[in-house]
């Protein structure tokens, strides 16, 4: 398994990856309080079991009243009404009104038997005791929310698939729903290759360098719903990956590997990667700067990815291939709104034809908006990630952008 | 304390509640494991204890050497280099060259001392037992990556206020810091007025609604940094709520109240708010729709915000005012960068001049790129905000807007 035989575009490469995955689902799914799904993705539909609000309710403060008995009311001919009584808030109205009643009413009130509207407080006042003047009229259900308005009993209000967001949380507290199933998070396992790697917290020895790959990538695996199961420093030795990969494609739902930094390093990861199962390894080398040397691999019907070892092109391939992946494994029905900064290139950025570059940007502010001005660095510095803001992309048709383009800045 | 006496425009509104805070800091800090600590806010500086990466290191395969060795080399006339023998991954170099050798080096190995760069592997050829040949010159520095080229020892790599993303954990890691010092979360306390009001695990009684604001405030408060301290239902009962406001304000940071929905529970909420301390009440209506009855305030040094009951307007409103006084009271460095969408409006919307109107939208995508739709519904319907995809903002300024106008639509 040589690297490189053929480069892919890296939409091409996703693309094959992503087919030769099994159609997603049965998905698992767990019990959680409601309140603490947030960002979760919802593992069943939910048809409400009530009506929302669950009565008719003001929305103003006012008379509820039969809006035929106000018709053609004015300021100089203004209706008669008997004031029937005062809904209290959070009670059963209480009473019924009938023809030409009245009764004082609060927004968010309960509509009264018989009322059908409510006149608002400034277009009444009082007239002799008992009784108040309508000085316009309204129309039948002004002023008024109908039981079921937002939501009828039996509607279906949200479907399996929606990742939760506050509002969902607050609907689905607002029908009583306070607990929710939600799709389980794909076990994601990070093993690391190359014999230079070492814990964070060991002391380094000559030669050596601490891992970097596992910590930003499992911070970025977590934002995308997924919970990693191990995280492996393996070194360079093919029977303790061998060992590491089979461990995880029995227990994990995805697998990733970053790769020592030496062709020798990658070439021992790829070939120890396509011996996990069939179909093995899809793409080896992508026309995509950084990260030309990466894997896409399936494994039965475990996704294996293979990153190149160093930190910035590990966390750019790992930001394009791994959302697209996870929302195939979650279902997530979203439908692919990336938000984004609109903002003009700084300086003029050569690239070569044929390759999709990604460029880290620094995001400043002048009169005509946002500048996005290139952060610099070898593609092995870390540090140039935590001074970028976001990312810009150079498609591949394109031989460099001049300054001044506009250019759409993905938040990193 | 009447409603509505000045209504103030939204950013005049902020402003001037803001301004009434005291300066933030000095910060309350606590311990974090550093893998932990993502989207957590940082509360110390970093300075860098040591170099990165701690050694020169080769960033490609090839041979290690003396550049003044390569001088003029070219595939008709190449030099000729000793092989004085291999680097090893994750060792010290071993060897120390001199003028006329050359080691075997892979990418990321160290590069050994007499050695100032990396002739590549395919410039290379074997030539006669223990020597190669170098096709090309190379500079003193190529294909190596410095000591300290990314991060000096005592530099300051991270300030306080960083909000960390994956990229800075990763950094933190790749220097060994493995725990740090995070600002701890803005306790924020939740008090829910209303006699309609019951806890959404309760049985509803007629007139009777259940509590939305206290989930989905709470998720949006999760997401913004802070912590929510308590959530409370407490009727309409001053003696009550003020009780629950003082409590909140000797141990809380920010409190949050949603008003029941009558103007009587509004003005009933606001002389509460009022009265406990000093400045009080500095704004109480605002030119914003949804939520005009806001009401901004200041007791001693904690910040109140007084919501409209009604669900979408809170969200709208807790949206617009809380992300800026989070920003503030945990001191974070971001620089308003606010992610959004591009798009164009599908229909024509009307406004009022001199209101800003927030409008929920949904996004569909056509072959000219994302057109947002609004999403019509009452403010008191909170699955308006459930089938929303973010909300477009209608200055003040305009009597609307035209169908096919250019909107930025920020996710909700």
């Amino acid at each position: 398994m040589p690297e490189f035989l053929r480069l892919l575009p890296p939409d091409e490469a996703l693309a094959r990856w992503l087919a030769a995955l099994p159609e997603p689902g049965p998905f698992l799914t767990e019990a959680s309080p409601t309140p603490e799904a947030l960002d979760r993705v919802l593992g069943e539909d939910i048809v409400s079991p009530e009506a929302l609000p669950p009565f008719a309710r003001s929305t103003v403060d006012g008379y509820a009243l039969r809006a035929a008995d106000t018709f053609g009311a004015t300021p100089g001919l203004p209706a008669y009404l008997d004031l029937a009584g005062e809904i209290h808030m959070g009670q059963a109205a209480g009473l019924r009104l009938d023809s030409g009643q009245a009764a004082l009413i609060h927004t968010g009130g309960m509509l009264p038997e018989g009322a059908d509207a409510v006149l608002m407080l400034e277009d009444s006042q009082p007239a002799r005791s008992g009784q108040i003047e309508a000085l316009k009229a309204v129309a039948s259900g002004e002023n008024v929310l109908h039981a079921g308005e937002d939501v009828e009993p039996g509607q279906r209000v949200l479907t399996a698939g929606r990742r939760l967001r506050p509002q969902e949380l607050g609907g689905l507290m607002a029908l009583g729903i306070t607990h929710v199933q939600l799709r389980t998070r794909p076990r994601v396992a990070l093993l690391s290759t190359g014999d230079e790697l070492i814990a964070p917290d060991e002391s380094l020895g000559a030669g050596q360098v601490r891992d970097v790959n596992s910590y930003s990538l499992a911070a970025l695996i977590e934002r995308l719903g997924g919970q990693i199961s191990r995280q492996v420093l393996l070194g360079d030795d093919r029977s303790k990956l061998d060992d590491a990969l089979r461990l995880a494609h029995s227990e994990d739902d995805v697998i990733l590997v970053t790769a020592g930094s030496s062709v020798s390093e990658r070439d021992l990861t790829a070939a120890a990667i396509d011996a996990l199962g069939k179909p093995g390894v899809l793409v080896h080398g992508i026309q995509i700067k950084p990260g030309k040397p990466t894997i896409l691999a399936v494994a039965g019907s475990v996704p294996v990815l293979g990153l190149p070892g160093n930190p910035v092109s590990a966390f750019i391939i790992a930001g394009y291939f791994l959302p697209p992946l996870f929302q195939r494994m979650l279902g997530i029905d979203r439908r692919g709104i990336e938000p984004a900064i609109p903002a003009r290139l700084s300086v003029n950025i050569p690239s070569v034809a044929g390759r999709q570059d990604f460029i880290p940007v620094r995001l400043t502010r002048d009169e005509a908006g946002w500048l996005a001005e290139p952060v610099y660095g070898r593609s092995n510095l870390i540090f140039t990630l935590v001074r970028a803001d976001g990312l810009i992309r150079i498609p591949a048709s394109a031989t460099g952008l001049e300054a001044g383009s506009p250019v759409m800045v993905n938040l990193l």
